[in-house]
């Protein structure tokens, strides 16, 4: 175990603010990034199917044919990681048996004895639900990966910005993502905070404890 | 600062598990529940505009009552905490105003100082969308809310599990929570593994690095 102190996490999570102008000069070392890569790999998810790709945009010209479809908002290009929060389009029964098959293979385990747990999920996203209504699934369980990336990148201290503000169309264009079977639905950027980004010092504005916390 | 290193925050995330079965004797203790709350409070969300609560269901006696709306899934009644993700049905006008007024009151700037991002935020959320695609855009903070405590509740050694899986209209009725104008979206539970959870020592299963991670 080498869990940390409460005072230790909300001084990270207090730290942690949407980044909008990022150093161009600093870059995260390749053992933090590669951390920060499988935390997302770790992040939860419904029945563990992870029905997510996590897309590192690191060509420079790439970057750049991102800002504009990006609102202009720089970070894109400036930030040191990119990574595009993307869904499986036409999640089926096959990733399912994927999912089944890497059980069994990282557990040791046979298939048969999965059988059950297969045919739940199999009830639960192709019985119980419709392609729209997978993907909202889907959506659901990448935001849970934002979350996490949002939160451990403060641990290591490095400065992140969600992104929605971005034309997800396009960006599956400029990326070629169709091709992968993948579609775009958020984006993070890491790296660290510029000295002159005025964002860095504005008090944190959450409402008070009792206007969100309700105990019953 | 109070960074961690890289691989203290991957232990703890490979730790982390969807806890199954809970030991109702052992209680997180107040400083570390009142932590986690405020982890909770400093979600990032879209705009900062936070549509939700967060619902901490204390009395024993209704969170038996949900057990049966959960599957069954005992975490419910077993876990020493259980909270709702709950979303701000019909989130308005008024509710950005709020936001603002917040801004106001925190940072001690005049409202008119954010008329531009008052537009901004009129303009994507009512101008842009519909009251559907408010919906699914208040679940998807909602969902990245749920990341961060999972995330942050490892950080402290304080297992969590997840829960898609129970019935989110009865929840409202059981709790009360339309009269409160919110809506269940997902619920958390946290505490401790029970010693005789079978799940806590199965490996866990990701599919591997090439094929999460997508490097352009």
């Amino acid at each position: 175990m080498s869990t940390i102190t409460a005072p230790q996490l909300l001084e990270q999570l207090q730290w942690r603010y949407a980044t909008k102008q990022f150093d161009p000069a600093q870059k995260i070392s390749p053992s933090d990034w590669a951390a920060l890569e499988e935390s997302l790999v770790l992040t939860a998810s419904s029945f563990g199917l992870q029905p997510w790709k996590f897309v590192v945009v690191t060509d420079p010209a790439q970057r750049e044919k991102l800002v504009p479809v990006s609102w202009n908002q720089r970070q894109v290009a400036d930030a040191s990681h990119l990574v595009v929060f993307a869904l499986k389009k036409n999640f089926s029964e096959a990733d399912v048996a994927a999912y089944i098959n890497r059980i069994v293979e990282v557990r040791g385990i046979p298939a048969a004895a999965l059988a059950q747990y297969n045919d739940m999920m199999i009830g639960s996203l192709f019985k119980g639900r419709d392609a729209a209504a997978r993907k909202v699934w889907a959506i659901n369980q990448i935001y849970i990966a934002l979350g996490n990336f949002l939160t451990s990148a403060a641990l290591l201290g490095i400065d992140t910005c969600p992104m929605e503000g971005i034309d997800p169309a396009r960006y599956d264009e400029i990326l070629g993502l169709d091709a992968l079977g993948l579609a775009t639905v958020v984006v993070g950027v890491a790296g660290y905070r510029a000295a002159t980004d005025k964002y860095a010092s504005l008090k944190k504005v959450r409402f008070a404890n009792p206007d969100v916390i309700v105990t019953l």
